[in-house]
């Protein structure tokens, strides 16, 4: 079964599988009746489109709106690509924007690309090569970090002791945290070999005090209590969501997020992996709207963040957190 | 940096790692002593491991517990690799569960073995071919599933909303719905090609109600509020936690629970991929006892579990919920 970073990936794929399978098939009927049985099929080098549209009745493309492409074909025909869902995906379009897709797809009947990023093996015709989904994406995976501290004498992050681990709820911006990758939400594991479960945030804070300025060891898990999810912008530039103190309070129908399934109640950390916490509204709002087509959204239930935040009042890291644009 | 599913599979890998780095080293050395300055590195054909211990002075591998292998490898010298951590990784114990990384790392001086499951490009020498942390991860993706109606007119779910989106709560065992795979915390997207964000059950109920017997399309997201963490078992059997009516309550200090971050006021949704919601705490104990050496744990928050209950009794869904060991 294919698995999908978002909702438009899917259908998306859906509409490249059936034309793949119809060109298959009109190749195939076509080499029987010039009897090859067993020759190539032929080599369609530019536009497999156009020539879809030139092999099949009716003129254009056909997409079949189902998992298994046998059984309602006939019943979810779209007239055309470009024309379906307000998704601009005429072959101009995909030309400009996303040139390695066309060359995979270029008459050749393979599957859908699956992403190269860390997601999941998911299959993401359009959102695959999205930086800021790369940047964005919640591992939960492990990860050693090497630090040192600053002139300072400090290495830049607050912690949160939260249901017995430890929680980074501040990296302070060009710290040497920051500079090492950290990020809000991270959940320490090890300082310098000692495991922190358990730990008080004093403790921890206290183990970084006394650690030696260089070749501080900080083993991490991935932000555990967060989850990414990709939107895509419609014609208007919009992905569908209201929000308040960077926290969602209301999705607008039949749009990205609504069909992606963002929820309301849910605070928003980061955009296409840029840390936004503390940030105004507006602020928030010019990101979105200058991160391109595709927006991958870090959130986190609202009474999580809560706790997570229980402690730092928003003037005090105000001005404080990390706000640059991670490495990828 | 190299990211991995658990702080065992860490440690395992920076050992693996130094003791190629030990070999590449040593064959240089012998190589240039020998006169090959730009010779291929002698292949070892069985046992890098005894090998390595008469290359090295000293007689037992050598880890170096450091990132970059470059610094401290004098200061992290375990004897052997055996004793290191309670983790019985003796050749003979590799050879037996593991064939296929002996293999792979027979002498080679190559990387460690990236999982092959959906895990996010982690490097995983141990767990790397669990079943379980193949069945029990959470990917967030997006799938269709096509379902039908059983003969009492069912598809078998119960649905949830919560913060405008829907959530699958009940799967009924021998189902349609657990037969295709659902699984309790997946939020429906659409039924029927039916965007259902901002649905609530009732509306949900009456749409699957009033869909034919045959082909009903259901397109969920995989569990968004959950995550897994996998756990790797002490000589003693012990994975390092409490937990009472599936909730987690405590911690074991220096257990795997602990050195990966386990948390309480978690509670316990599967274990290996098998759904143990409403299960009595003592069959969930005897699952974890004979769920092998490694386990995979999915955890919710507590605080959101609850809310994904309310208006469902243990006592309702005792009996109802599919337990069943998840294909894969």
């Amino acid at each position: 079964m294919s698995l999908y970073p978002s909702l438009e990936d899917m259908q998306v794929d859906k509409i490249l599988q059936s034309q793949n399978a119809a060109v298959a098939n009109a190749a195939a009927a076509q080499q029987q009746q010039l009897g090859y049985p067993q020759g190539p099929p032929p080599a369609y080098s530019a536009n497999p489109y156009s020539q879809l549209s030139a092999l099949l009745p009716g003129g254009g493309g056909v997409g079949s709106y189902d998992g298994d492409n046998s059984k309602k074909a006939a019943g979810f025909a779209y007239p055309d690509l470009g024309d379906y869902m307000g998704l601009e995906l005429s072959q101009e379009m995909i030309a400009a924007n996303m040139p390695e897709y066309l060359h995979r797809n270029a008459g050749q009947l393979e599957a859908s690309p699956m992403t190269s990023v860390n997601n999941v093996n998911m299959v993401a015709p359009i959102s695959g090569d999205s930086v800021g989904l790369r940047r964005g994406q919640v591992t939960n995976g492990i990860r050693e970090l090497v630090l040192c501290k600053g002139s300072d004498k400090k290495v830049g992050l607050r912690a949160q002791a939260i249901n017995k681990g430890v929680f980074v709820c501040l990296v302070v911006k060009n710290s040497p945290a920051a500079m090492a990758g950290l990020r809000f939400g991270d959940q320490i594991l090890q300082v310098n070999g000692t495991l922190v479960a358990g730990f008080s945030v004093d403790d921890v804070h206290k183990l970084l005090k006394k650690s030696d300025k260089n070749n501080i060891s900080l083993v991490v898990r991935d932000r555990p209590f967060e989850r990414a999810i990709t939107l895509h912008k419609d014609s208007a530039g919009s992905v569908g969501f209201q929000f308040n103190d960077g926290e969602i309070t209301a999705i607008v129908k039949d749009s990205s997020a609504a069909r992606n399934g963002l929820l309301i109640d849910h605070q928003i950390l980061e955009v296409n992996g840029q840390n936004v916490i503390a940030m105004k509204d507006k602020e928030i709002s010019k990101i979105i709207s200058e991160g391109g087509q595709l927006i991958t959204l870090t959130i986190v239930p609202s009474m999580i963040y809560k706790v997570m935040m229980k402690k730092l009042s928003t003037s005090f890291i105000k001005g404080k957190m990390d706000h640059s644009i991670p490495d990828f």
